[in-house]
């Protein structure tokens, strides 16, 4: 029974997440999302785009890391992609004290287990973390376009800095890339978000 | 693209699910959960009790029926577990018409694949099945008691009705349906859910 209890401490623990909120504006109702909701998100990404991962790729594996991927903001809060490096560095350290409190949670060989695949998804070193970093770029910007400029519009992004995120996509999986790579270009012409500056291009 | 434009409009659908209210009171803050942060946190849960699934269970067939278990209810809204019979027949029926309308949303082997699934679960016919259920019925009551009787206290439920419900966790897991069994026996003892009525017992 002890392992079992230790197991639902970490589900209770991650069930916070519910209460973290993210940048990301849903449109019906307009509010901010939550990391809970947003990872179920990605995790039916997951599922339904699964043959546009690389052949071979392991999507049990990419869906466990998408349910974890996120838990540590539990404790460390959301950061918003676009943030400076100044913070995105004080984020890492908090993520990463973070990951050692909420881990040690479980049965210490799933601790390991757990750690490890919260460890390869910030690390981006395998197919599957790459796909799985794919699509948490890729879910924001779908948001962003149905809400017709979403978090782009409220804090200033242009599309020069939407790209240097698309690449993070296309290094998971080319055809997601290339979708988003038009979906940035379309944007544009509609006039949802700035088109990138001239020092950009 | 084609393919890849419809799997995209299926996941835009689904995200509809973070407006779906359950009736489940969460803590932190007090509000009602949304059905897409309900499905992630079954997902976690999967991933961390899978030890206690019957041996052989695919846990990844597990975790893509709860992904899409609960997306009628982007059509069909969220029904009480402890609803009467004649509700229950509106919902099935509801959701019926639901799961034709979204998954014809995928291409078509796709949407075969993805309902079949939703089928599995809804009848239960499988270990994968029925450790999924068992999950799904877990969780209101961990968040039950967490929150000092939450849905029970609020709709007058009383120990046997809860106890029914148990026997579709002991069906799922021996180990969670025996952890439940005594969360209830626990429950009564502090007074958070009201005993059976002696006609029940």
């Amino acid at each position: 029974m002890d392992r079992l209890t230790r197991q639902l401490d970490f589900a209770a623990e991650a069930g916070r997440l519910k209460a973290v909120l993210r940048q990301t504006m849903l449109t019906e109702p307009a509010r901010r999302e939550n990391s809970a909701e947003h990872s179920w998100h990605l995790i039916v990404m997951a599922v339904a785009l699964a043959e546009h991962a690389p052949p071979g790729t392991d999507i049990a594996r990419v869906i466990s890391m998408l349910a974890l991927h996120d838990i540590v903001e539990v404790d460390a809060g959301d950061l918003f992609v676009y943030a400076d490096e100044a913070e995105q560095q004080r984020q890492r350290a908090a993520e990463a004290a973070a990951a050692e409190r909420i881990f040690a949670l479980l049965p210490p060989d799933q601790a390991a287990v757990f750690r490890g695949l919260w460890d390869e998804f910030e690390e981006r070193a395998t197919p599957e973390a790459r796909f799985a970093r794919a699509l948490d770029r890729l879910q924001p910007m779908l948001e962003n376009r149905k809400a017709g400029g979403g978090t782009w519009r409220q804090h200033g992004i242009d599309a020069g800095q939407v790209l240097a995120k698309v690449t993070l996509i296309e290094d998971g999986s080319a055809e997601l890339g290339s979708y988003a790579r038009q979906l940035v270009e379309q944007a544009v012409r509609d006039g949802i978000l700035a088109p990138a500056p001239a020092d950009h291009t």
